[in-house]
């Protein structure tokens, strides 16, 4: 009968800061609510934080708070470890001696599991428990379980994902309201969707974390994350976002993994992207990832990438699935787990072959655009469109030269580049971005 | 191991049309990869059709095919039925044979499941078998899968979706190409995204059936499907989609489910949405539903709603999961199937609040907007802008005039639009639509 009690599941919470705390107060306020309606009663029984004044704060007992593990993990009624510390170093120790002491692990942690996910996941399946990470990827969207369930039946063949909501926020607002980068990430901090060190968003390491976690899961295979081509978006000029939205196009951090006969293309980067296409609408501090399957073509998923609330909807929801037995049973059957599928070869993104954006800074006097088109010629890169403003009368003043390639391999156009550089007349700083339409479908 | 046989699932396969063919040519082809991924062997061991010739030429086994559902359902080695006829009589009965004979049914058949349910929800139960039905809303779209399992953790409080794909595919060519929506349905069938006879869909009436699933398992009730207030698109006027555009809206068939203190709103309409809401860049014959969660705010699913590919990808994961044994559990355990949530308490339409679009065809004549406004003012609804074209200076020629009012009950608008419609001096096709802004979340 629906809501008879099937399962206890007796929950340590490991870290009560935002999303900890977000977690802890969704266990304690909708305890009977979930237990109404998925007949798991999810009992939160531990709350290891040294510093307990936010856990307090927002209504955790005193007496569920300890300052170690210790206890819990020698707790037969615990069942569960959430590992909400982050980082790599104190977390991936809690997480082995969880997994250890038979405990199942659910994290948000993307920077552990892209690196040691592998010896995490071995780890796991020795001591006959299982790792849940819906939380790791895109908050509160549940895609992780698209991958592990919903598209089962497809190949996947690609992913493109904004999965990093600090950059989709600062982009937003540089293309929305007109502010350079400096600006938009002040006012991302101010705001709350950017760190006071924001490196590890705008440098795209975080988005590569998660791609090569979301490619793996999609492909069954092992991305070591070390070999994700990552570029962040803290060098994007004011000029590339004009741009870009002169030539009816947006500008979004993309993580994308696509899988080729030869291996697999896996990186993070600005691109421009089609209006036409769903992940051009994405806006401010929102996720999405688009899925290509074999069978069900694109399907894409979209929704709030981080915060307390969002983020605790995917832990709880771990916890509901490993308290059923439903997640632990996949865990066991599926072999798309990153330590059963063999270690991707990513393949040099230098042989990608797409549509490029190429902006160039160049003295306005006669011949330079000639040199730099025969340049292009002769490296057969072949030219869709090219612009360049007017800006009155006065020579060798610099001009913005915006041209679109037609689709070409991208170290070719990475040694014709180098090229262009050695003319005089041209400026230091030029941006090359991959221009991605409408990704066509597998169906 | 990974690999490993854990599990093998008869399925007979019922209907082999469009999506029945489609189902069974991914079951036959990629039976291999499915295994090695999943562990679980789905053996397609009888294909029930009359009609034989497009089993046959899309290459299934003369061997596998049967005229009736008999010996299937007598052999023990068949664990699943799938049911792919479609409709509610011949339907239904097979459903309740093969759950009497102790077969879990996996169905696309949202008619059935709008209309019957809640009984062959019970009646599964009763034979310890279960009803998995991913495929009867948003096609491969793992959007039930959203419902019972991703969003888990939330109390969902409502749900906007596009589930039509033909209506939404000749909406799409009103509204980017000017056609007509005679010439636009025209274009669907032709294009395949429309029947020879489109009732179904362009009445709304598919839609209902959607929402009023999509619906129960999100709220855990039983929304009887006739109590879905539905409109569909036949009705709308070149007017209509023109002044959309004009002031910034797109203008999409919704199908709406929204949970209040008082009981529920479900409906189906055409109705205005705001360019910034994710579902306006829905195009085509794609679908989407945007979910709002108590925790993990707003979502959105998208993909092919329809098609022999994407909907197979959605049979074939619910076999996965019942060859896995996770569906039955949740089948068990959850108190949100339609046979355990209470009947809805469905809201008279006319309750809600909201904002609105009003069409008149009005003869320009002096005094005739000050009777309108007049009209409007003492019902106490509040104008917030007029648009009037000029038409040249024949006087007493018939010009239209676009009204958007502020948010207001809709059956004081419906009051006061029968009183508008009382002057002389008015059109006798009016037109009256809700507009959507972005849903304020419930994080």
């Amino acid at each position: 009968m629906a809501g008879q009690v099937q399962k206890q599941l007796g929950v340590a919470l490991l870290g009560c800061g935002v999303v900890g705390g977000g977690t802890a107060v969704l266990l304690l306020k909708d305890k009977e609510r979930m237990l109404a309606m998925t007949g798991c009663d999810l009992q939160l029984l531990y709350v290891v934080e040294k510093n307990p004044a936010h856990a307090l704060a927002i209504g955790v007992p005193q007496s569920l708070i300890h300052d170690s593990l210790d206890a819990a993990l020698a707790d037969p009624a615990v069942d569960v470890v959430i590992e909400l510390v982050g980082g790599t170093g104190i977390a991936r120790e809690l997480v082995s001696r969880a997994l250890q002491a038979g405990k199942h692990v659910v994290t948000a942690n993307k920077a552990l599991l892209a690196k040691h996910g592998r010896e995490l996941f071995a780890e796991a399946r020795k001591n006959k428990v299982s790792i849940a990470f819906e939380a790791s990827c895109g908050g509160g969207i549940p895609i992780i379980r698209a991958l592990y369930d919903g598209l089962m039946a497809n190949e996947i063949t690609a992913l493109y994902g904004i999965v990093n909501g600090t950059c989709n926020y600062i982009l937003t607002e540089m293309l929305q309201k007109g502010k350079g980068y400096a600006e938009a990430l002040i006012g991302a901090q101010a705001a709350g969707f950017a760190e006071a060190d924001p490196t590890f968003d705008v440098k795209g390491i975080d988005a590569s974390h998660k791609i090569s976690i979301l490619g793996g899961l999609a492909f069954g295979m092992w991305i070591e994350h070390d070999k994700v081509h990552t570029q962040g978006i803290d060098s994007l000029m004011e000029a590339d976002v004009a741009a870009a939205i002169r030539l009816g196009y947006s500008l979004k951090l993309i993580a994308q993994a696509r899988k080729t006969a030869a291996g697999v293309f896996v990186r993070v980067e600005p691109a421009f992207i089609a209006r036409s296409h769903p992940l051009a609408w994405v806006n401010g501090s929102f996720n999405a990832v688009s899925v290509y399957g074999s069978s069900v073509g694109h399907t894409l998923y979209y929704g709030r990438g981080a915060g307390a609330s969002p983020t605790a909807s995917a832990v709880v929801a771990d916890l509901l699935s490993i308290a059923a037995g439903t997640y632990p049973v996949l865990f066991d059957n599926l072999s798309i787990w990153m330590d059963r599928g063999q270690s991707a070869h990513v393949l040099d993104t230098a042989l990608e072959e797409r549509r490029f954006y190429l902006r160039l800074d160049v003295r306005d006097c006669p011949g330079n655009l000639a040199d730099i088109t025969r340049i292009l010629g002769a490296n057969k890169i072949s030219v869709a469109s090219i612009h360049q403003e007017e800006v009155g009368d006065d020579a060798n003043q610099m001009v913005t030269v915006v041209i679109v390639l037609h689709s070409c391999v991208e170290g070719t156009i990475r040694k014709a580049l180098e090229q262009i550089l050695t003319l005089d007349a041209i400026g230091k700083t030029p941006s090359l971005l991959p221009i991605l339409e409408e990704q066509t479908e597998f169906a």
